[in-house]
């Protein structure tokens, strides 16, 4: 076993405490990752509070450099620039995994921190940590040009997004609205922009109006405006639903365009829709979340030759605890990354 | 105000009744129609049975003959074959009405019965009834070769499917499971088979197994089978849901494949789904019902040259109560059409 230094809860109530924490030993087709940044997710403040899966250790959208190969490594090398996503392993023989989407794997992707390490069984922990280790196939070379501390957050929201953008071909004339103007939703405007689509802003606050713009979207729409959701009834193709609250979708359906699609990616819980607001319009509901190895490649490379990476505030990982409260409070524009050096 | 006779309920509890009923005199861009056959659905059904809007006078698939044509009549003449499906006006000036989707009129179709007149307020009556006068623009030329009886179906369980499998991109090479083999589910295979697509039918009873072959289907999944369902997992580009009861989707959602999606046309109460059953293969969740005018009128002419309407089974119509009946147990293959020449 290797040592390194890390952040994990006891249990749901206590926030994260620093401890000495252990990785298995290289496998061959392992690499040894020093973590140097690592984005803080909504995904991990839901598990830190929840009450099962403790004690734990979050984090899954992280960057850093190879410090060690094992012996049947041949992509990546000692000091490469690597950046890991919420998956570290699949089956790799299924339908899904053959056609790329690892995250769709049949037996479910083994998640990286709370899943169970398909060879020795052990539950992973996440990136809020020194060093990782992991399969070097799920560990993507980081493209020359992103800084690694705000590309860190394309690893999951970043990915998040895209895969619905490339799946419903937004494009130049794609009419996107992009709900909800946080984490996801942030890079999701910038996403679309540099893919040529005309976007809107959807959020409950007017004040978002200027970052909207700085961001490139052409237009805001306050949501709790009727006026301005009536104007906008049905003049979306995409719209894609950031927000990470229980919401009603009936209001976002009506701005979907006739055989247009609503796409939920921030809040996962259980959906209800009355069918008729389907139905009118055939209008499509989707899902999307993560993303396989080849997108994940593909979108490291369209955000380095389009120069896009997460609005972030850094932080020293000492203050994650303080990280997680004030993204409790949507109290962030728009990622807070983690500084992991304090750990040395 | 012109005078016939027609089927016409008194309340939810005793049945139709064969009763007079009114007409209006013709306006300038109204045909009087002799109706001679009209198709029974489960639209009818409920109406009949709910508690609300009786006395009414239900039937929205019909076809007959023009025998009177108002002065700004231009395209139809006396003698001429017609069909009439379930919306009989519409604004025409709305985004939808432009783009030819009357069916979701900004300021709601006016529906075939139970809907109210945009002219004169009037309740309309349906085409239970040997004559309807109807707006010339929403009675569709029948085209040759179409069996006026077993063509009735075709403009409302007919164009039900047909608009989803068109907005769906069905064609060779799509793979489609069409479930549930009732009055919208039969049209839907042939329709698909005549587009070029691979069909599976998926029913509760492997009885149906021989019909779906005669309808042209190249499989048949029995729904309570697991071993055949987790055999079929993410099979189908296309899955046209018409089962008119409630239903879980989950297991119907796990047959369909990669980006592809559930169209849910035969129950249209509100739907719950986990987001996840979406998320997992970027699933998309639809909905589609009736049709506008030019998709109308394009089924019928690719009916016409496919040879494909309904198979009937036609009855006098004062057997209506017994074909209602006989509907409520799904006792039909595959649809109930009423000869209305009886009430001369």
């Amino acid at each position: 076993m290797r040592t390194t230094t890390g952040w994990q809860t006891a249990d749901s109530a206590s926030g994260l405490n620093r401890v000495p924490l252990e990785r298995r030993d290289l496998r061959p087709d392992d690499v040894a990752v020093r973590v140097d940044y690592c984005g803080v997710c909504h995904t991990d403040l839901h598990a830190v509070r929840s009450g099962e899966g403790h004690p734990l250790v979050p984090g899954h959208e992280f960057t850093g450099v190879v410090t060690e190969t094992g012996r049947a490594v041949t992509k990546l090398g000692i000091g490469d620039p690597v950046a890991v996503g919420n998956i570290v392993d699949s089956c790799g023989v299924c339908a899904m995994c053959r056609v790329g989407q690892q995250n769709f794997c049949h037996e479910f992707p083994t998640l990286t921190y709370g899943g169970v390490d398909r060879v020795d069984g052990s539950t992973t922990l996440g990136g809020y940590a020194r060093e990782c280790v992991v399969r070097e196939r799920f560990a993507h070379a980081l493209p020359a040009g992103l800084d690694p501390a705000s590309a860190a957050p394309l690893l999951c929201a970043g990915i998040t997004v895209w895969e619905p953008l490339r799946a419903l071909d937004v494009g130049p004339g794609s009419r996107v609205a992009v709900a909800g103007l946080g984490g996801l939703g942030h890079l999701a405007v910038k996403m679309a922009v540099a893919l040529g689509a005309a976007i809107t802003v959807i959020s409950r606050s007017p004040a978002k109006v200027d970052d909207a713009r700085k961001l490139g979207a052409h237009d805001l729409i306050v949501s709790t405006d009727e006026a301005q959701l009536n104007g906008a009834r049905e003049r979306f193709d995409v719209l894609l639903d950031t927000i990470s609250a229980p919401h009603d979708l009936a209001p976002y359906l009506r701005l979907v365009a006739l055989d247009g699609t609503l796409s939920q990616v921030g809040y996962l819980g259980p959906v209800s829709v009355a069918t008729i607001d389907l139905l009118i319009g055939r209008k499509r509901l989707t899902s999307a979340g993560s993303g396989g190895l080849p997108a994940t490649a593909e979108m490291l490379e369209f955000c380095a030759s389009h120069g896009i990476t997460a609005d972030i505030e850094l932080l020293p990982s000492a203050q994650v605890n303080e990280a997680l409260q004030r993204l409790a409070r949507n109290d962030v524009r728009y990622r807070f990354v983690l500084d992991l050096s304090d750990l040395d």
